[in-house]
């Protein structure tokens, strides 16, 4: 325990294949104990560095690690925490290295998207100055696939299976019911800003006047006149109509649609909601019946419908964090690079932190359709590999067998706690 | 096509394997040529013989017809028709039955839950009335679960297979964000009156302090003290709280939660949903950040986590359609039998038509927790078997490969259509 131990941190929202980078990560560090000691997971995240809560993952079975491939959620817990400047507040910074250098750590893998990025290179940064020798490596990882540089990110893959699989299936379902029953059914969504998520829905319409209809990205000004003609005219057309909404469209004003002034009974400001506003236009504007679901977590937690690429993709950059890291590679972020030939091909390649750092990657142009609400064949293009594969976890009793690791704290080694997370 | 035919329909609300009892039927009436000439499936449930849109499924493949087995949704269309009384409309009833003439229509096969086997033995009533020699046969189906007499319904298993795999998988996500980010998340699903799906999701408690630690059912009345301080203790213990809520709860007044008076900025009045209205009062009560998500059609269409047991069932009751009809029985429902071992075995029976119809079966007083807001062992023991087995569909491209049938429709053979459904 008291020679070149890493620090793992999860960040950010979690995902269905999170846990699949921590397992290439620990099982490939398990093959380089000369070079590695230890991989001490932060609890909660980097909350784990600054209160000095650290799991031994030594106690881990090498059967509980490999079961962490097919297990969704984030085993070690994760957080919303961005650390500010070193500028300003420095005192959290000299407490991350503080406890770094009491448990001999001198890997620091972040994986996590753009904000954790940011961090990542921060605490590149400040150890570089103070002279803390100090491995920093980022794993991307996010559902909204909006990372830059990397030509995806692994989570969004098995979202976006997951998505279009539940386009198609509830699709069949309003199809058969549409004659006396709903006739325009609504989806959202995750994506504040960025409609990835939302065009992998597309993938679910194999030929023409198939389900979805309308897809609405927050890339596009949401017009409640144009979307209305073209619910009617779907619903004239096909008899139904099914639209998937991406949670963050807004309108010309710039406010989102969620956020569309709803009160309760006594005046209280009432919680938001996509689908329901599109919903409420709907049977207000056109009187059709309806009916909307929210994916909500579900859509990034279903590991029981993951797409193979992705858990492939995922552990790949687990395993290349600690490969790099002992080919003494520094200050940068995996990315996943897509081959250039007809077939989809995929390798993992390497970025500078600071080319990823709180940058967004939005929708293309050119994967929109003309009319705004469906994607292009060169979406389609982009969007078909990540989807590909199953991989489906190991089931006991009619139910995934997910793991629950031990997740044992290693005794603190520092007289004095940190203080709290403004 | 001029003798003995059939005629089959799906009814009410689809489900994740109503195909599979369509694929028995079909797959089984091809084996008994001597017996049953053709079977026709209404287009849009009973519609379809009331129009005179008669699907010839002698032009489907083999395979087309085996693939209907893993596909989910209704492969001809299914209605919200309820048959009013023969008394009163004597003039639908007449129309059927002439219809069926027309067509040699000597076997009704009505494939529905409760308002549809009502129909089946008005229809069966009726013909008998008329000496119209006509076999009715119903085959139960619903995700609500609330036939009386059969053990289980067919989409009941799979639509609780995905609940309680949809619940596992979200708690694993809040779990780990619960430090910094939400800390309770309620996922609301289907049940008007009938609390088993709700309780389905108690099957993802494996251990103490599992989720879902709050379940919500029709049976009791909510009571927003008790609730509240229920989900303040849970999240004091386990630092989150996970809530499944039925559709259908209802205040001690008898007014349904979805319905508490949501009103938009012009005092419209607002669309419901129950997880909303669940998440203000956490929010203005208790202060906690929560998420939720609406199954909505998800979940009883999700045949790519169906439930072996609940295919198998499906498949083998749309047999006995067959062969209980080739047997000569009559103006029956067909159910489920558990076995009377400790292991679990069921076998196909049979009922009397009047003793199902517009009866409705609710979740029996032992299968809640004392406190209401759980699950008993009896409720588990009942439950766990109808969630067994996977079943997965194939995949093409990354998607389930779901069957779409030709749906070619026979010539009319009468002279006058049908006025219309009023």
């Amino acid at each position: 325990m008291n020679k070149n131990n890493a620090f793992y941190a999860q960040s950010g929202g979690v995902t269905a294949v999170i846990n699949a980078s921590a397992c290439g990560l620990l099982e490939t560090a398990r093959l380089y104990p000369q070079h590695i000691g230890t991989v001490l997971a932060g609890r909660n995240g980097i909350l784990g560095a600054l209160y000095e809560e650290l799991i031994d993952t030594s106690y881990e079975t090498d059967a509980a690690i490999r079961a962490l491939r097919h297990t969704p959620g984030g085993a070690f817990g994760s957080c919303r925490y961005k650390l500010k400047s070193p500028e300003t507040h420095g005192a959290e910074f000299q407490r991350l290295l503080e406890v770094f250098a009491a448990h001999h750590i001198r890997y620091f893998f972040y994986n996590g998207g753009g904000d954790s990025q940011d961090t990542t290179l921060k605490v590149a940064q400040f150890a570089q100055q103070l002279g803390y020798p100090l491995t920093c490596i980022g794993i991307p990882k996010t559902v909204d696939n909006d990372l830059p540089i990397t030509d995806n990110c692994p989570g969004f893959g098995s979202a976006a299976k997951y998505i279009a699989t539940s386009t198609q299936e509830a699709a069949l379902d309003i199809a058969s019911m549409a004659k006396t029953s709903t006739k325009v059914f609504i989806l959202e969504v995750m994506g504040r800003h960025a409609g990835w998520l939302a065009a992998a829905s597309g993938l679910a319409a194999r030929q023409a006047g198939d389900a979805p209809h309308i897809i609405l990205f927050p890339e596009r000004v949401f017009s409640p006149n144009a979307f209305l003609a073209k619910v009617k005219t779907c619903v004239e057309q096909h008899g139904y109509c099914v639209i998937v909404a991406a949670e963050g469209i807004r309108d010309a004003q710039g406010q989102f649609i969620a956020e569309a002034g709803m009160r309760d009974a006594f005046g209280h400001a009432q919680l938001g909601g996509t689908a329901p506003r599109l919903a409420q236009l709907i049977k207000e504007q056109l009187g059709l019946k309806y009916h909307f679901a929210l994916a909500d977590y579900l859509q990034r937690s279903a590991r029981h419908i993951a797409a193979k690429t992705d858990v492939d993709q995922a552990y790949a950059l687990g395993k290349a964090a600690v490969e790099k890291a002992i080919a003494k590679q520094n200050n940068i972020m995996l990315t996943l690079q897509r081959g250039a030939g007809a077939d989809y091909t995929w390798q993992v390649g390497t970025t500078p932190l600071a080319t990823v750092a709180n940058a967004e990657k939005l929708l293309p142009h050119n994967y929109i359709s003309e009319d705004g609400f469906g994607i292009t064949d060169a979406a389609r293009a982009y969007l078909l590999p990540l989807i590909q594969g199953e991989d489906f976890p190991p089931f006991s009793n009619g139910l995934p067998d997910y793991v629950r690791l031990q997740n044992r704290l290693v005794e603190k080694r520092l007289t004095h706690d940190f203080a709290s997370v403004s």
